[in-house]
């Protein structure tokens, strides 16, 4: 038997074509390996599709769990938003993806991996440098940027090889969907003053469309992980695909974004996230209760910087580990409830609170029995002021307004 | 003639007792400051109010246009958020009155000038930080703070003193407004658990009041300040206001917070700005189109700093000046339209154009004419991927996943 | 029995009038607590004279391996510099202390514990921030900062209550030292234009007294704790130990600094920390051989969260626990060894290596055997600056030189 | 005539190859640019060779003092020390020369530039980026990356065309030097573990040859520019000159670091920066009596920022233009004088003093006309420790220590 590549499969038509091209470019036998993340597909028929192309063997995982506990849950405890939009859905499943081609190149005993991504996109380094974080002896393989087929180029060869092209809807879009959102790029978006069209969503209803009632919900978090909904509990992938529909219902999560691509351009690109939206939305709440005044102003710092590192690739890295390590220490008291409703496209948070909520209500009120010290006002000005003073005494002439 | 003191005077129950407690106290003249900043007084009865409770005189300034210009706008393009979701109207109102008051106090020759803040809040630390930094020579006086009456007692000093006190509908929260939004604390919300009920908002409907229509606007900016509505050019101010009643019908810019106050506790607020928060978004999604990666990866950092700064009373500081320096040199390419839809308490960007977008079409398409070179994605992968691929390969053992 | 305060004590004479003042002003029976950090003090004579001021009961701790390991340590991991220049060393000592009175406290049944320190300083604040962090519910009392009583006043007390004076040689300046530094202020270094008199210094030789052959060592770490000298393992306590006295020698560690203290004033200091200087040094050298570029990035940020959070009283919060969690995270591969000469007040690293180096000569040479992709730099450059091309091609006018 | 190629010519053996390759290769007429930043050649001399080996024409330019004025000048502003240590001198003069070399590419109407790096460091990154961001329709060509000859093809090519090969003595090392720093690489300096042999350095002496008698002098500084020496007024260049003379006289400025380069690797590099290290040092010293606590505290964030970008090539950005906003605003009262000592290695800053210091005496003497109210501290303690005393209130088990 030949040397063997592990290939990230879909079922589409470039990833079959993969098949059978690293066979006959690089003499490959090839393993298409197949993960469930939510994106629907029946795997059954992904996996007879494969064989079908000429992969000497299939492998289908159903991978949504360990998506969901590993990758997007430090994620949600970072509140991770690429440049303050992006719940970076599909750049959090790539490290996965590239863990698992990993995995199963090393139990198969395959040198190599491939991916099905084109060299323009940001997935194209995610996959590259995941893999070399995890093993820098496999070899790693890109038949789509490679081959430089146009899609007709690509049908023909798909013909002469007497491979069966998958029959799609055509898509003018190009998508990419998991549990924690789904990607809608190319096509008539490409211009960014034309209002994004209906048909770019599929997840989420339009306003108009929505329930004319509200439906408000409780979810529950624990150390910063959701636990509950309406106080039942239930897995975060179960969490996540009841919000997924609750929040598509009510239009939640839409989110249309021109953004920096670690290549070098920028992409208008709309995604509908509406578990990831609420569940960041509803988090971070939950902070705002729990969270001391000095931990509120620097993790937004670490957060940014946790985003970044996800989008640009860079998962399998020191500084991952390092800053999770300080995302996670930050949820010890995360703890406690957020009431949500969902209403016309908007998830609102109504309420608040928690085990060891640092709302003091004793402190805060302005009511009979404040606990307050209003004295310790006069000092504390005169302190936090002083420097401003000197400043302003030093400069003899008055700061400019 | 005795001393002089400028007390910032509003109108109401306390600033009303302040004029003669100021004078008895202290044997203060009192000249009554009043300052239109939006709030809707009527600032000829405010003027008279003043004399009547025994002003030596009262000075009523329209600083709209100042506020907007000078503090409102330098905000904006600093996408200014405390904490994220707060647009610092109360706290970039203080600075402006500080200067006010002590502009006048140098005019007048007062001595002392006054405020009618309570010894728990934010405001008292901006105005005296504020006035220190702009004048360390005046004395400062709190009444409020210092007098520690009851409403009640206040209410029986008043009697005594023959203060005709101010007819108010018993607000039972406390309210301050200007054109960047309106704040509400106090009363039930002290309970960050219970909803905000509906009597908390005065500017905004709730979404199902709200027009079953959207509408649809284009705001323009030139070098990050809005110019135009629609394609008529207005003034910062008229354009404030015209999207706080355009969004206020509409159920945009509620905002609830429980927020971390600079005196230590934590507070749950209630605001209303629908201009503000309109502009943000807009402004930010007009950056995302002309601004380069890197700026959009640091601006973030000066931009919380600079809403902690504010938040926190320090304007008029070196730093507050250095960061507006930073945030107006971003601003030289953010010339463009945007197209905002409101809509059931949503303003929801469609589309965007710049003079100068970085956008680039050619080099973002999927299609024919793509300028983007695919190749250079591989030396690019190589080199960024370079430090994970050593370190895999140093650390021998895999990193751990 | 009444109820009981327990005071830090130094044996100093503010102390000691504390130990009577607070029996007669606050009729609490009084425990002196003695902590010995490494200042060089007979601990048994510190007892005795607390006994003979009046004490009820003393109390002699070493906590200096505690201080090592609990305190100096995690700064150190952190490389924790205030403003660049100053290591902590009196500011890591305050949480050790607080938390030293507050357990003597809870093991005596004392409702009340009490410092020495003055109304001006920084360390009022980190002891009774410290102290709140640690029990809410202790009293804290700070007779000097309370009695304002001058020097002459508190010589006069001390005689009337019959409290021997303890004989102190007339040091010109305030000290405060540990093993981590010693800190000197006051006195002639009030003006910052005049050189620090060499009186100011104790602990380092002044250059030209220093040893004309250099001494070269080696300090071995082990995950980013020092755990060797010259291949000996050795005890942190011994290793800071050691260092001071072999530093001192050649000069090494003074710092001369115009400081910002957190109560809002300017204050020149001067500092002699020869242990904490070469091990901050030797320890970030170690780290460039091992971190990545990302953490090299990220890394001084939160540094300078700590040292900031430390000088200013924070060290019982939870931002504390989770930056400590992001630093010790980051020091997993930073076990290797360091080759310091130390000469004419200079400590210079000459070499370093690792068990897990990121150096990685077959890249980086420059001769034969070269492993780097030369080609790869084309399209890493191509993607590198696409954003500067875009925006120069955009602007069609050239960026401004 | 045919198409023209101006190339930054230094006289050595691969840019003199790179002539008459250009010739070859591309068929270009090559007009060598010649630039004198500091580095002490005899611009005559390379001018000559410049036409011995073929160019069609050779300007020579003294550009000094736009390197100072234009390009160090705004670093020193923002101390900028890439990864702490190194003052980015060969990063500085890289966006000077691809400035010159577009503006004479312009001013010949050239159609392409060329530079004389490898494949393997960061200054092809910077030439090229720095070029595009100027003009991006230049065409850049980089002959030794390029060609991929040896040293030995490199001569015996050479030899072939008639190439007077420069006699150099053969320095085992790699250079580059300009009046900010001499940058020096490669040979023995490739095991991290080796001391640098003295051979590595030129600019500056061994401590033990250096002066048994300190040398002092007074930097004085206006908005952050050093103006004069000894209060003698100097243009810039000449104080650097001086100052390059002098430290390295007493051993001041080596450095020795194993450094992040973009490209993926790690390197050591030794430097010698006399001149740059004394500035540095001194203008820090000089911000540290003249910055408000928030400065100092967020200006190293900008700083590192800035360090980054100049060391990555993103000189012609504007992040770089909005960095050098902040960081000149923040030097409106850095105005003053520093001492400093030269001796054994070391610069010492002795004292400082300028004209809006903010160190205030009366503030911060401890003796008698203290004006610091002490009282304040109370009130001041009660607030800034609030948010811990509730954190330990609210946990009711105490916080973990």
């Amino acid at each position: 038997m030949g040397k063997t590549c592990v290939l990230a499969y879909s079922g589409g038509l470039d990833t079959s074509v993969s098949v059978k091209w690293l066979q006959e470019k690089y003499g490959y036998d090839v393993i298409a390996l197949g993960l469930s993340v939510g994106e629907g597909k029946d795997m059954e028929s992904v996996r007879q599709k494969a064989l079908d192309v000429g992969a000497v063997k299939a492998i289908m995982i159903d991978a949504k769990e360990e998506l969901a506990e590993d990758f997007l849950l430090p994620a949600l405890k970072a509140n991770a938003l690429y440049e303050g939009k992006y719940p970076l859905s599909s750049a959090l499943s790539r490290p996965l993806i590239a863990k698992k081609l990993v995995e199963v190149a090393h139990q198969e005993g395959a040198v190599a991996v491939a991916h099905g991504c084109t060299g323009k996109g940001n997935d194209q380094v995610r996959f590259e440098v995941a893999i070399q974080g995890l093993d820098p002896d496999l070899e790693v393989i890109a038949p789509v940027r490679e081959w430089k087929m146009t899609r007709d180029e690509e049908i023909a060869y798909a013909k002469e090889k007497g491979i069966n092209i998958p029959i799609t809807d055509e898509n003018p879009f190009s998508i990419d969907a998991n549990i924690w959102g789904r990607a809608c790029e190319a096509g008539v978006l490409e211009d960014p003053w034309q209002e994004a069209p209906e048909a770019a969503y599929e997840w989420t209803a339009p306003i108009h469309l929505t329930p004319d009632e509200p439906e408000t919900i409780v979810i529950s978090f624990e150390k910063g992980k959701p636990v509950a909904l309406n106080g039942k509990s239930m897995s975060l992938v179960d969490i996540i695909e009841k919000l997924n529909v609750l929040g598509g219902e009510h239009g939640i999560g839409r989110i249309d974004h021109v953004e920096n691509r670690l290549v070098g351009i920028k992409s208008r690109e709309v995604y509908e996230c509406p578990a990831a939206m609420m569940l960041i939305q509803a988090h971070k709440e939950l902070e705002h209760l729990t969270h001391t005044r000095d931990v509120a102003k620097f993790k937004p710092q670490a957060e940014q910087q946790l985003a970044e590192l996800i989008y640009e690739g860079l998962w399998y890295s020191p500084l991952r580990e390092a800053l999770l390590a300080f995302h996670e220490e930050t949820q010890v008291n995360v703890t406690g409830e957020v009431k949500v409703k969902c209403f016309k496209g908007q998830a609102t948070v109504l309420g608040t609170r928690a085990d060891v909520s640092l709302y003091d209500e004793e402190l805060a009120t302005y009511s009979k029995g404040d606990a307050f010290d209003h004295d310790a006002a006069v000092g504390f000005i005169k302190l936090w002021g002083l420097p401003s003073k000197v400043y302003a005494k030093k400069q003899k002439t008055k700061v400019k307004v």
